[in-house]
């Protein structure tokens, strides 16, 4: 698949310099397509049946081996979520973090990891983004350092595996890194995945790696954690971390996201880092850009003026970005299938 | 909207006696043309930019009300959930139910309530599931009753405001009740929906209604518990039911929900309960119907051979009906939009 056939299958692009992955990434048609008729047979031949049951069972095993690859890990390590926040929840629940505990995170994380933070009751100790400081606030009541691989505000990328010589279980939040960067999961126990951005699938979808499945506690079953169940709720778990699938996914959302994981080249992830280098290159004769080089696809700046009107006058030029509220930046994601075209749109509308 | 009319709405009821609306509704026409116009719509513009966020908080809110209005209550009392199960998650984490507790439960209960009162932690007592059982296995350490409204085995309907009596919290799970029969929350704390049952929505949908929503911790927050937070993750709480939303909803997802909830006839009870009436009255001299009368839409018999085998062969004659595993019976689902044909064609398969 070349560079002209691979985009192509995003109609949005033909419309827009579409760079906004970090939030949604572009749907390919063959996605859209898949769901669509997926649900023109549920319509017309309804939701029932063993057959339907075991090919939705089928196809889930399908998505869990392509989230697998998509972080090189083994399907066993890959629970089905329907977002991070989910896959934040079950992590921090199954820990049993609470109230007497530490928990060592950074000023720059996104609520669906915070909130479940805030709420186990562990005291949330905020440090700056980066290893050292994570490191430097860890004490003996630290269960847990929780962070971004990619900062969703700024794009640093933080090294996990240093933090992982803490000794101590490291939660990910993925959500800016799979599928944008080439996987690196070494240091983390817990990695979440959100398919709706880099991997461009329908909202919300995602997925949760576990290390070791079997050492984590399933502190929110859904019907799928099990194979067999007794009266009073306890049961026989699912192999591997299949237990953690945080629910039913239906046929449209989950043909669809066939569709969207096998959309991507395997020069993905080369094109993309030229596609960011290529925006900063651009943009830091016009702007203060925040991301530090050779980090990750998602290229911050502070623009002279104001975050939100700037974002709203590109839009009128057919520019999609977005601002980072209460950071005062501006955050263009740079993807595979980002054209020099579509970045020179956007450094226009700087000017 | 005449009978002939308002079943007009379902394809598949043309092709099928589809029985089976306990497990998943059929879908009417417009909810798959609006998801379907949504994912073009996706796939053409993308998905950013503030106006498309607010008209997806537009369409929460209205499908918010749409909720309400099926159970008879407030929409500041109503939670978007993606499924039952998410539901009884977000109450026994609220409640902070533990070790220590005890819960009363009956045996006839879905995994989807079971799987987390289990992981609770807290002693899971199961009675005889009726309301003299229920009430007498109350102790003092019982700290919640959690029961079905309509149970999902044998159909049979549980006094809610009875169990209220013993001054408990109680979690319903209404997962056969909502849409189903005339709303009825007096003694319910809390009460499930699932949309995709029968109110004919996509899977997986759903509410939860929260009688007193300040009254109950947020356990499990997701993005739009929050109207604004602090880098540790507290927040300032969004009103009523609303912090408990239990994530993103995708634009084709409420834009169906919407056609959905907008379906179903100002008859739509009495139909349904005429109409499983009549199937009891097929069905009685043919089988041991379980099912008490009066009680609901499903319609649970003990057939004379395997229950599994049966479905089998009806689904090859186009009826449409489940069995429940481990409990040796077949349920069929009677909705407003069911015929005499349909309930014919069932009791003709069981000659």
């Amino acid at each position: 698949m070349d560079y002209v056939e691979a985009r192509a299958q995003f109609p949005v692009l033909k419309r827009q310099a579409y760079l906004n992955a970090g939030s949604n990434g572009p749907l390919p048609r063959a996605a859209v397509e898949a769901a669509q008729a997926w649900l023109t047979r549920d319509l017309e031949q309804g939701r029932a049946g063993m057959p339907y049951i075991e090919e939705l069972a089928g196809l889930r095993e399908q998505v869990r081996a392509g989230f697998a690859e998509v972080v090189d890990a083994s399907a066993e390590q890959i629970a089905l979520m329907d977002s991070t926040t989910r896959g934040c929840q079950i992590v921090i629940a199954g820990i049993g973090l609470g109230a007497g505990d530490e928990v060592v995170t950074t000023d720059e994380e996104h609520f669906g990891l915070l909130g479940p933070l805030h709420a186990s009751g562990a005291r949330v100790v905020v440090t700056s983004a980066d290893e050292d400081s994570v490191l430097a606030a860890v004490t003996a009541r630290t269960r847990l350092i929780a962070v971004s691989h990619v900062l969703w505000t700024t794009g640093r990328k933080l090294d996990i595996a240093r933090l992982k010589e803490s000794g101590l279980p490291v939660l990910v939040d993925g959500a800016q890194s799979a599928g944008a960067i080439p996987p690196d999961l070494a240091g983390a126990d817990y990695f979440t995945i959100s398919a709706q951005k880099w991997l461009c699938a329908a909202e919300p979808t995602g997925a949760l790696f576990v290390r070791e499945p079997e050492q984590l506690p399933v502190a929110l079953p859904s019907y799928f954690a099990m194979t067999a169940h007794e009266a009073d709720g306890s049961y026989t778990a699912r192999d591997g971390a299949r237990r953690f699938d945080s629910g039913w996914i239906a046929g449209p959302i989950l043909s669809g996201l066939v569709a969207s994981l096998a959309c991507h080249p395997e020069w993905r992830y080369e094109r993309a880092a030229e596609m960011a280098a290529r925006c900063r290159e651009l943009l830091e004769p016009l702007v203060e850009v925040v991301t530090p080089p050779g980090h990750s696809t998602l290229v911050s700046f502070r623009p002279s003026g104001d975050p939100g009107e700037l974002v709203t006058s590109l839009q009128e030029r057919g520019v999609v970005v977005r601002d980072i509220p209460g950071h005062g930046v501006v955050r263009a994601s740079c993807g595979w299938w980002t054209s020099e075209d579509d970045l020179e749109r956007l450094a226009a509308g700087l000017v």
